[in-house]
C-alpha cells in the first residue's frame, strides 16, 4: 500500500515526520511482508524547507510519484497552497483516486479548498477551529478530539495528533495488533479512541 | 541558546524531528525573544538519509557549526558511529564544552562510547536496556522511565520519549510555563515526571 505524504514550504515538521515514523516503523515490524511503503511528495523534486528551516528532500514530485492508496496532507503554514492551482488540482485528482485521504493539523484547509464537494465532519488544530468553521461552513468542524474518521476522509488535530491518527490508520488499513506494536516500538502513548 | 542535534545515516526520524519540533515551537511561541536556536549537525554537509529513506539536509557539519550550549544525540542504527573515530572525538570534545548533553533512544550508546568517564544513571529504548548494561557496566541503566536527568547528562527512552525529554529540557533551560505552552501547541500529552 503506497502512503504519500504531501509536504511544502513551511509545512510543520512533526506533521509529516510523525506519520512517516508510524508507517515506516509499522512496516519494519512486519519484516519482509511490509504492508506499507511511505514517502514524501512535494510540488517539485528539489529539497523543501519546512518550518523553522528544516530542509527535507522529497522522494517524489506531484508529477512523478507512484499511484497512491493513501494521501496524507500535512499542516503548517498552509496559506500559500490555498491559491496554488497546480497543487489544488493535484489534491482534488488524488482524493478522487485514493482509498483514503487524511489530513494533519491545518492540512484540512488545503483539502477543503481543493475539493468543493467535501462536506463531512472534520477536525484541525485547536487554534484554527474557528477559522475553519468560518471559511468552510459546509464542514461539520469538531473540537476536542484527536481525529475524526469519516470513512475515506480522516482528519486529525494539531501536530502530534497526526501520530495518533496514523496509528489509527495502521489499525484500519492493516490490523489493530500492528498499530499496538508500532506504538510500543515508538514508546508512544497512543490515544486509541478518537 | 544553541541546540545542536546530531544526526547520521539511518538515524531514527522521530529521534531528531521530535526534539527539533519542540525547540522550534518553543522559540516560535516566544516571538522575537526566542530563547533557542535549534539545528541539525551531521559529519559532513551533504544530505543525510535517515531511517527508511528519509533524507534531510543538515544545517551544519561537525567541522563548521556554531558553539553549542546543548548537544542532543539521536538514536537509530547507531552501530556505524560506534567505531567512527572522528565522530567519537567530536562527541567527547562537545560533551566537555556544552552545558548539557542529551541522548534520545540508542544515542546513549554513542555518548558512552565517546566518553569513557561517563558513569551516571541513564536510560534507552526498552529493547536495548540489556545491551546497554552488558556493554557499559559502569552505567546505572534505568528501565521504565521516560528520561533520566543527571544534571549535565540527560537521556531518554525510545523514539517519542525524546519529545517528553525535550519538553523537560525547555522547562529546565528556560521555564516550565514555556514547556507547558509548547506541549499544548503540539497537542502533545507531555509526561512531565520522568
Amino acid at each position: 500500500m503506497n502512503i504519500g505524504i504531501f509536504i511544502y514550504r513551511d509545512a510543520e515538521v512533526l506533521d509529516f515526520s510523525g506519520p512517516f515514523e508510524v508507517f515506516s516503523t509499522a512496516s519494519r515490524l512486519c519484516g519482509t511482508e511490509s504492508p506499507f511503503s511511505v514517502f514524501l511528495i512535494a510540488e517539485g523534486s528539489e529539497a523543501v524547507t519546512a518550518r523553522a528551516g528544516y530542509t527535507v528532500v522529497p522522494h517524489y514530485s506531484i508529477d512523478d510519484h507512484p499511484p497512491l492508496d493513501v494521501l496524507i496532507i500535512s499542516g503548517g503554514v498552509h496559506t500559500q497552497q490555498m491559491t496554488n492551482e497546480k497543487i489544488l488540482a493535484w489534491v482534488k485528482q488524488q482524493s478522487e483516486y485514493v482509498k483514503l485521504t487524511a489530513t494533519v493539523c491545518t492540512g484540512i484547509f488545503i483539502l477543503a479548498q481543493a475539493v468543493e464537494s467535501l462536506s463531512c465532519s472534520v477536525t484541525t488544530h485547536w487554534e484554527d477551529i474557528n477559522d475553519l468553521k468560518a471559511m468552510f461552513s459546509r464542514l461539520d468542524v469538531i473540537q476536542g478530539v484527536r481525529w475524526v474518521d469519516e470513512g475515506s476522509i480522516v482528519s486529525s488535530g494539531g501536530i502530534s495528533a497526526g501520530i495518533d491518527m496514523s496509528l489509527h490508520l495502521v489499525s484500519k488499513l492493516h490490523r489493530e495488533n500492528l498499530a499496538v506494536k508500532t506504538a510500543r516500538q515508538m514508546e508512544f502513548a497512543w490515544v486509541r479512541s478518537a
